[in-house]
């Protein structure tokens, strides 16, 4: 595989999977006085755009990175309502 | 434009720009007890990578992009370690 390749690959499991430890957080203390709600507006806005993205040009690997990345991100905007 | 870049360009600025107000939070009420450390490191490393990717494929858009959401992480990754 090229070099450059397995950069953006490392890239893309990185940022997709950086939202997971915070989901974890969130669920087990349920304080989410410090998040920012406009944020994860904002983040569940844009992920969900790039997943619509990502359907329109059938294009796999970014329907599957984005609906990681989305339902991590869902998963932390529940929350922060749930636990407001 | 075409309707579909259109789609793209805004899923692109929802996410870069998410960042920017659990930035701005954090940085008035210097509380970070509910953030992820680990989140903000995986991130960093993450849009760190994008941008190297960004740079070595010379992609200009990449390279905005991500060099925008990189500060923004990495001002809230300095708060969090600053007020720990």
């Amino acid at each position: 595989m090229e070099l450059i390749i397995l950069l953006g690959l490392v890239a893309v499991i990185f940022t997709n999977a950086s939202f997971l430890p915070q989901a974890i957080k969130t669920i087990k203390t349920k304080h989410t006085k410090d998040l920012s709600l406009g944020m994860y507006l904002m983040l569940a806005t844009g992920l969900f755009l790039w997943l619509l993205y990502g359907i329109l040009i059938k294009d796999f690997p970014l329907i599957l990175s984005n609906g990681i990345s989305l339902t991590f991100t869902l998963t932390i905007l529940f929350l922060i309502i749930r636990y407001k």
